[in-house]
């Protein structure tokens, strides 16, 4: 397949960088202010290097990626709320001209699912999402194998930074400023940490099963969010003597949609620690099935993206 | 699509049950000496209701289910091994018809798989089979998603009878004999138990593996087999002293299918407990994926095999 890769942070320079192990070639990559196209292939290599020296990936306008030619768009660009732009016109402009959309950002499936669907229906493109949750973990592709229909609940630890905060918290009786502090000098939190520990990029993952299990209809707004600023350390402390701790667990379950801090069994399935993340899928035929592993990082989620590629149907046979 | 099962043990006949959830039809039905066969579509419950009570599906010679109107065969007769028969001859037969095979069977991918693929090669079906590795846990799946190049091994504990086994013996200080005889009065294990604690059973999945992962070229032959029946009581007590456990646990790694009893870390991934079973794949790019869930069962079995019939294409766009 020939990729176009809009948005040039960690997920997208991935993609870019390991789409010739999948037999893919890069025609086009933007960031937010600069692409470069190439119908036979980028140099993919010098676009990087271009990207890290000069803070580009072209001397065209952003907006070149759009109109060159190819059979995917991998929408990368950062996750926005509310009209979920510049991602969801990115991902209409490629269905418009009948053309694959694969999506690493959140947005446009959490806020506009129905619209993205409505858009998907009139193309001859289709649009896949797996990387929107839970990075390398294959949760939809999981539940589209099961059927939608067949899987009553959703349950999981969806973001990283605030389990690694709560497991650091429980290990070391810290409490939530010191491993913040910590969490922000390891680089596994943001400067600014609220899209993780406020329980907002859990919630965006969940909003995204629930349209997936549901059929659409549902926004961050429909989503009971509650994040772990509040969790004291004296709470993980005490329920350690109990055999249990405290997880940030998303849930999509008889229509409802809730993030908040919870208490979990110890040595339990959904007590992963650090950074990992796991999806807990209850079906109905087929009991309980966990997976667990890596919930972001850039060659891990375009692991992702790519594996979605796959997926994908020749356009000339659509 | 149309679906002749072709075995009526537990899996065949949960096939039967649950396909028109999924919206297929069964056209044909055998058990190893019967067939029932209606090309508009069978009355599964008078076919299962005549199993029940009079050990036979139909009043067809058995073989009239090959010759049956449908799209997939699902083969779901007991796994043997060497030639495979009579699985490997029903796969054959469909093949040689342009049908596709899906297979709950796991002797004739792992004892003559590179036969199978030639022999797909040839026609317009195809050859499915995520129902032979660790039944509703998506292993196949996931590893096609990644591409087999890039899962670079394949860990776990592929079967429930020695994990439950393990783990009573674990939990309760008894010794294999004694548990043993537990598990054959619950039903988890069978009257004659070797095929599952020498490691037969998980081997045969790992040679699977190994035949997806290496491009074919793996029996049982090629496995380093060794079973739970050793294990004294002893070693688990031992082990619990150092906060780790015994599982049985196959690999697949470096090009070696290895199955033997392992130390784990007791509340360790690995570790799972009852009959449950864990794929754990180590991926190039995208870290350790862990998949737990019931690796056997009518149904769980019957949810993978039909997670196969909605991945293959329509015949008529073969």
């Amino acid at each position: 397949m020939r990729l176009a890769v809009v948005g040039a942070g960690a997920v997208g320079r991935a993609v870019a960088d390991l789409a010739s192990e999948y037999d893919h070639v890069v025609t086009a990559m933007a960031d937010s202010s600069s692409a470069a196209v190439d119908p036979d292939g980028l140099d993919v290599e010098a676009v990087l290097r271009e990207k890290s020296e000069e803070d580009r990936v072209g001397t065209l306008d952003a907006d070149a990626a759009l109109d060159a030619e190819y059979d995917v768009l991998v929408e990368a660009t950062p996750t926005t709320l509310d009209d979920a732009e510049p991602g969801y016109g990115h991902a209409v402009a490629a269905l418009d001209r009948d053309r694959h959309v694969v999506l690493a950002n959140k947005g446009p499936v959490a806020e506009r699912y129905d619209d993205l669907r409505a858009r998907e229906r009139e193309s001859a493109g289709q649009v896949l999402f797996e990387a929107t949750v839970a990075g390398a973990i294959p949760a939809l592709s999981t539940v589209d194998d099961l059927g939608p229909d067949h899987v009553t609940a959703v349950r999981g630890v969806l973001n990283g930074t605030a389990n690694f905060i709560l497991t650091r918290m429980a290990a070391e009786g810290l409490d939530y400023e010191h491993v913040l502090a910590e969490a922000q000098d390891l680089g596994v939190a943001e400067a600014d940490p609220a899209f993780d520990v406020d329980g907002t990029d859990a919630a965006l993952k969940c909003v995204i099963l629930a349209n997936v299990l549901y059929d659409g209809g549902y926004t961050l707004d429909d989503a009971g969010v509650q994040g772990i600023r509040d969790v004291p350390g004296e709470a993980l402390e005490l329920a350690a003597e109990d055999g249990r701790t405290i997880r940030l667990i998303g849930s999509v379950e008889d229509g409802a949609v809730r993030v908040g801090p919870r208490l979990v069994p110890e040595h339990g399935t959904l007590a992963v620690t650090g950074t990992r993340n796991i999806v807990q899928l209850e079906t109905e035929h087929a009991g309980r099935l966990n997976i667990s592993g890596r919930g972001a990082g850039g060659p891990e989620t375009a692991t992702a993206v790519l594996g979605d590629v796959g997926r994908l149907p020749p356009l000339d046979e659509v």
